[in-house]
């Protein structure tokens, strides 16, 4: 494999803002040339599969950048770059859903947009779901959502139909939805090992 | 469901770069308050999920925002909002990689941070590939990437450790593993009937 790294010459802070921060690099390419690169810097972030027999728990919110309402996992940044990933979910799925997780699971860090976007997005399992019926952390100030509960079957329909459009949501729903299928194809193959000695 | 729409009161472009622009919107709230909301502009782009018997084609390059190496599907920007996403796909196979498709298939539509980031990413699935040995479209000046086949199986693990990090390839990898996995299941149940049949 080739190196192709691009070593940053200059850096300019074009805006700093609540959310990300805009820079502006002048590379040096891999044949010695020179390019620039806008580059999105951002904390990172977290988001929750939350399952409960086979349903996935939504939030529905309106986003200003698509201009409509979206589906998306309960999700959110990270209060600084070292906040721990874990303790954002349990934050952030408390405050969006009013639910609390007694069973936690790391499924993987992504990045939704590596080509310009720094954010990485930490994908968590929960599982065990508890309603917080009192005193649940309150959601932010300017966060207007509806929780919403849909099975895995409709909502791989929904990606399929364009209902859903979130690149975390679907990245959520379809390993769900492979952890079924293979549990599923286990089992089978468990069933058919047992048949296959009774025929035997 | 309730309407939660952000209407916009006014807004500024911070910065209108190569690959995207920044706006700072002012909003009216639901409540009736007012917030800001900073967002990313884009033309929006497409990716390419290319298959030949269970092995995915890769580019890898070097990403400044995020430091490092990168192996995704071949992709790219739209010139303009109103480019046909499938030719946009071949261009950028093509250019890419030197390889084109005789099978093209519309797998979704999605957006990688609705959050804040209007691009959307439009996926096609290519079959029945075919190298272009000569005169193929040559690739962008500032692009320096190698090219890289590799079975589904160890692409999937590759995301488990860690390797592939890439959102939209994470959900092109999935969405081709539920096709595989899906239509062996079909193919046990079809013999799991004919050996019923068989044995009644």
């Amino acid at each position: 494999m080739q190196n192709y790294e691009e070593k940053t010459i200059k850096k300019e802070t074009l805006y700093d803002g609540r959310i990300f921060t805009i820079e502006h690099h002048t590379v040096s390419l891999p044949n010695g040339k020179e390019s620039t690169r806008d580059i999105v810097l951002h904390n990172g972030a977290v988001c929750v599969l939350a399952v409960k027999d086979e349903k996935i728990l939504f939030v529905r919110q309106y986003r200003k950048a698509v201009e409509s309402h979206v589906l998306e996992i309960p999700a959110g940044k990270l209060d600084t770059k070292t906040e721990d990933p874990l303790e954002a979910c349990k934050r952030e799925l408390e405050e969006e859903t009013n639910f609390r997780a007694n069973n936690w699971s790391k499924v993987m860090t992504f990045y939704p947009s590596p080509g310009y976007c720094q954010e990485a997005l930490h994908l968590y399992q929960a599982e065990e779901l508890e309603e917080v019926l009192e005193g649940a952390l309150p959601a932010d100030e300017d966060e207007f959502l509806d929780i919403v509960w849909i099975e895995l079957e409709e909502a791989l329909q929904m990606i399929h139909n364009g209902e859903i459009i979130d690149g975390k949501t679907i990245i959520a729903i379809q390993q769900y939805k492979m952890q079924l299928l293979e549990s599923k194809l286990a089992r089978i193959e468990e069933n058919l090992t047992k048949v296959a000695k009774e025929l035997a």
